[in-house]
């Protein structure tokens, strides 16, 4: 009776050990994230040096009225990136772009205080890479000068980020009507410290993936044009999944298809020559689209961009799919997730979002 | 017999077990990191709003050239702040709070590529708060306009830096002398997006410690001066670890010592009123510096400006401890480590320097 006693106990505890301490991966821990490393680096960049000769002595001494520059250098242009490796990764790690205005913050902190795809991605046992594109956040220098004007200009974002229009929400809208969520949203806007250079982006983003090697890359916005046209110049880039790509649709020169006008602005097609573009039907692609895109012209211009956004990157898709390519075009409403907003990825519904995003990469083989 | 076996098995089983997850802690899992949280956020700062009325369908398209302000509103002057909170966390945070030219980079990975404290500090089971301050990295977004000159300068940083002078690193300077930790090193300098603003700097990270709760600051340089400020306006700072100050040294009104003049400046005392430097005294406070600072005026300026602040720092830790405080002053070759530059948290030798700064906490009683 004694043993039996001690039978039970010992199956109960070690039933309790168990339970508490395997599988060890990240569902083990509960709510808990395990890292086998992070850190942050610098990626890509240009180094500039001006003319004559530098004096330690007499230009030693911080002067903020009257710095001398002469024969001294300036590190520039380069990529931040803040990594994140799970204890258990998966093979292909995410790279995440942000969009305009933005930084790496898009990917992290929901505005009202969840788990972004960073957090979300790295539970899900994926190695993750968040950038700061040259001229944004923590990637500030720059090797040219700019004036950063301090413009009061949200109600105009307010409206392109398809949030509503003015101050009014859009009924239905994924977004928390918590004040505090619009002013952690405003907050996480940031401006250009250097004049906009799709050029050094793309450098600094495929220097990237040559240090890291196979990848997927997922963009947002105005990293999306820059995305195919990194994809192009980069092997390693073997997925691409793009949020509301709005701009930088790349053609075969001689396929070029008419521009589409909008209310503020027309929406043009870039040229590439026919190999480069071929080198997008060799990849995987998937393109999301939130909500309140309408499908012909309006007299809303926060909205406006997005239809002509959204009918460049159906003929875009077309014109892939039709030299053997994979692209995926979802405007989300069609699948019934509605109200989502320019950010599919930080609006209320995110983990729908990303469960999404995640099936697609399993769909693909590329969760191993 | 068979039962004894069973004991015997069962002891092992659960030895191993026990062995395996007890102590839940950093160092149950190896290398390995274990975070219960992690997340970002913006936190203080103030919204601005332009006169007029913000018309939605004639000003609501991205117009960069001739961008209409009227009546919309602009959310900056805050302070961006990421953190991560260890699974077995001890009671007080650390926040991290950077110096001038730089970003929250500065507490991440080493320009060799180590572990920077933001790593250390976690292995060690504290939580970390990293914050770019108003105007610089990803709390970019200020109220009021600057020009950022992108100028060359890397050499006059290189030499107040104390890596040492021109190109030339000084002998036994801790800092690798692979090319890539300098270019990682210079690549690190953020701009200011905004005009610097002390006040607006402190606001914020007074509103992270009302935010966070009690919790230790550690600072850097420039913002040492400001730290101290920082702890006379919130009671929640109830600690402060101040990596090699730079200015801003806080004495009361009526005791203010004279300035310390140095090649390519004067090194000015600030007043504040009796009471509020009182609370100085309230607080156990640590200052190290590194290698490389004169005792007597020389010819290197880069030297020379800490030759000023080692002796105000020195005037100003007597004048807190004659009031009662605990400030300890550390010049870090009096106590046999050398070649340390501006960065010690940097540094080759940073986990000394970590152990130090732990060790210091500990004998406060702070690291429960």
């Amino acid at each position: 009776m004694k043993h039996n006693v001690f039978y039970i106990l010992a199956g109960i505890t070690m039933c309790l050990l168990i339970t508490a301490c395997n599988p060890p991966d990240q569902k083990a821990t509960g709510n808990s994230i395990v890292l086998a490393d992070q850190g942050s680096f610098a990626i890509g960049g240009t180094i500039v040096k001006s003319a004559g000769t530098f004096d330690p002595v007499n230009h030693g001494a911080f002067n903020p009225s009257n710095q001398a520059t002469e024969g001294q250098t300036l590190h520039g242009d380069h990529a931040y990136v803040f990594y994140q490796i799970p204890k258990t990764p998966r093979q292909l790690p995410l790279v995440f772009w942000h969009g305009y205005g933005q930084s790496a913050k898009t990917w992290e902190t929901t505005p009202d205080g969840r788990d972004g795809f960073q957090t979300i991605f790295l539970r899900k046992n994926f190695p993750v890479y968040l950038l700061d594109q040259p001229g944004r956040g923590r990637a500030a220098r720059r090797s040219l000068p700019i004036t950063i004007p301090a413009a009061t200009d949200e109600q105009l974002w307010f409206g392109i980020f398809r949030m509503g229009t003015d101050t009014t929400f859009y009924p239905g809208v994924q977004f928390s009507k918590d004040p505090e969520a619009l002013n952690q949203f405003y907050r996480q806007m940031v401006p250009n410290t250097g004049p906009f250079d799709a050029t050094v982006n793309i450098a600094a983003v495929s220097a990237l993936f040559d240090k890291i090697g196979k990848g997927i890359l997922v963009t947002h916005s105005h990293s999306g044009g820059q995305g195919w046209s990194t994809a192009i110049k980069n092997r390693n880039i073997k997925a691409i999944v793009a949020y509301e790509p709005g701009s930088g649709f790349v053609f075969p020169n001689q396929e070029l298809p008419d521009s589409i006008p909008y209310l503020g602005g027309v929406l043009r097609a870039s040229g590439v020559p026919e190999a480069d573009f071929l080198q997008l039907t060799k990849i995987p692609i998937i393109i999301y689209y939130g909500d309140y895109i309408p499908t012909e012209p309006t007299q809303n211009p926060g909205q406006e961009q997005w239809r002509a956004a959204l009918s460049m990157a159906k003929l875009w898709r077309d014109a892939v799919n039709k030299k053997g390519g994979d692209v995926t075009l979802v405007y989300l409403p069609d699948i019934g997730i509605k109200g989502n907003t320019h950010f599919p990825m930080s609006d209320l519904n995110n983990e729908a979002i990303a469960d999404l995003m995640f099936n697609w990469i399993k769909e693909k083989g590329l969760e191993k």
